[in-house]
């Protein structure tokens, strides 16, 4: 899995920073995160096949976040999509999308199926085959939403050498004992599933919290996460601008996430006055050396962790 | 004058092709026709100041020729713009730019002037300092206006010599004369106009018909232009498909130009088929030398004509 930064400026793109976009790329499937002008030619350069995208995620309704959106439905056409797309985002996105379309009278040959995320329904939870999608709410100028995507923990690895040393006959039984359950034999033996199931291997964690100010809630939320995708749109020296404008610093977003304890934290929506981010980069690796000032077509590889002890992995053995 | 093709893909953009948006720069002023997504980037590659866009011209209301149209106008208010900017589009324009400014919640600080022209207004024209702007129908799957753009023409050269043999003082008559008036001296004697200015400058003319099947509207109201600037999105053997999705092949639009007597055709809204323009050079090359593909960020210089003998101009002396 990897996550591919298809535009990483913030209110207006540069000649090298497009406007916000991120892509999560899993086995054959893309799940893409705000859709700023330009983000359908952004997938191209990053070779990413438009196709395979099934879920897109809208924070906010401000104009940089959202404006690639139509371009994106058109392209799906043109590309003969027939699966029906996935659409998350604030209240208004539903408007935004169908009055578009209604008006610049495109045709979609695919259903566009577009879910409002609200205060009341912020609970709403994306399921995907092996993942799910949670919403929390940032803190921003507008209503915005964080989004959490979270893979489902996979079983460990049975150890077959050792249930049949333990003389656990083949079939059910090794399923059973896989998915955790302590089995008892037929000479009255009990198997322990701990005994012979490898450690359960942990789902990868993603958080998304752009656009924002630095918020509790994205601290609380990002425990442990395997990346932290945080609004870094200005140096220190401008955390006045930042708080009226409603965004972080890198070092107010690195603070978070290094007592979030982040794998990597990756900062984007950075102010196009920072041509050169070298200020941002030291600002940044000065609280949290796993900080990262993302740049456009920027990918992440996301590892599995190893030698996870959390709760709900426990509960599965 | 020059006119800068910012976008010359037809219905999706490409790597190399970015969605239709045509600038003409000339002394301290540009005017924009259509603004396909990514328009606001284009115009920096193009070196083209935002701030001294004026008029923006609007064909029609598919997707990819006015989705661009929202970030240029955040851009402005970014770029502090305080001068009103004038917007002409087809019925539905207003509707496309006030609800996405009001949905997206944008901020402008400048007064957006949006003139729909309808079949009903389609002889409005549009004044500048030294030139006009006609609207007249394409033939498209929608209601699309073609554009001609005009400069006034120029008096020719008042020739101080000669005034002065002849004997006219210095002063107001001068500037009579220069206007093509003939006046009577003291002595009774009549000097004409015409035997001391020069020949007048006849204005530049472009006209912009993007996208429409070949019309003889086009034909007619692009004779003699300096630039035509014509759909092209087809080989000719996608000349059936041409006329399906309202379009043109490149020898049709280059048949137009050379009947029309223009001086140089620019074929544009290229098919993304076609990542070799070659076949499309040698085809509209086969049927009007003066016939070019457009690429992006294509300049081309519009010099003044000579020897010009046009009605109007003679009108003038």
């Amino acid at each position: 899995m990897k996550v591919i930064f298809l535009g990483t400026s913030g209110a207006i793109p540069t000649l090298s920073r497009n406007l916000p976009s991120v892509a999560i790329q899993r086995d054959g499937e893309i799940l893409l995160f705000d859709c700023g002008e330009y983000t359908q030619i952004q997938l191209i350069k990053a070779n990413l096949r438009i196709g395979r995208i099934e879920n897109i995620f809208i924070s906010h309704l401000h104009g940089d976040h959202v404006t690639g959106l139509p371009g994106i439905l058109m392209l799906l056409n043109h590309a003969a999509r027939e699966r029906p797309i996935n659409i998350y985002g604030p209240p208004g996105i539903k408007q935004y999308i169908f009055t578009t379309k209604k008006i610049l009278n495109f045709f979609a040959g695919y259903e566009i199926n577009v879910k409002e995320i609200s205060e009341k329904t912020i609970l709403a939870e994306v399921k995907g085959e092996d993942y799910s999608v949670k919403f929390f709410l940032l803190e921003h100028t507008t209503f915005t939403l964080g989004f959490v995507f979270e893979e489902n923990d996979k079983p460990g690895i049975l150890d077959v050498e050792k249930t049949r040393a333990l003389g656990v006959p083949e079939g059910p039984l090794l399923k059973r004992l896989k998915n955790g359950e302590d089995i008892k034999l037929e000479d009255g033996k009990i198997v322990y599933s701990k005994d012979v199931v490898g450690e359960s291997i942990k789902g990868r964690k993603i958080v998304y919290a752009v656009d924002t100010r630095p918020a509790k809630s994205v601290a609380e939320i990002s425990a442990g996460a395997d990346l932290l995708i945080h609004d870094g749109m200005f140096a220190e020296e401008l955390a006045d601008e930042a708080n009226l404008r409603g965004h972080s610093t890198v070092m107010q977003a690195s603070e978070i996430g290094k007592n979030a304890e982040v794998k990597k934290l990756a900062l984007t929506h950075i102010s196009p006055r920072y041509a050169d981010p070298r200020l941002l980069i030291e600002e940044a690796k000065s609280v949290f050396q796993n900080s990262y000032i993302a740049y456009d077509l920027m990918e992440i590889e996301i590892p599995y962790k190893k030698g996870f002890e959390g709760s709900r992995v426990q509960g599965l053995k």
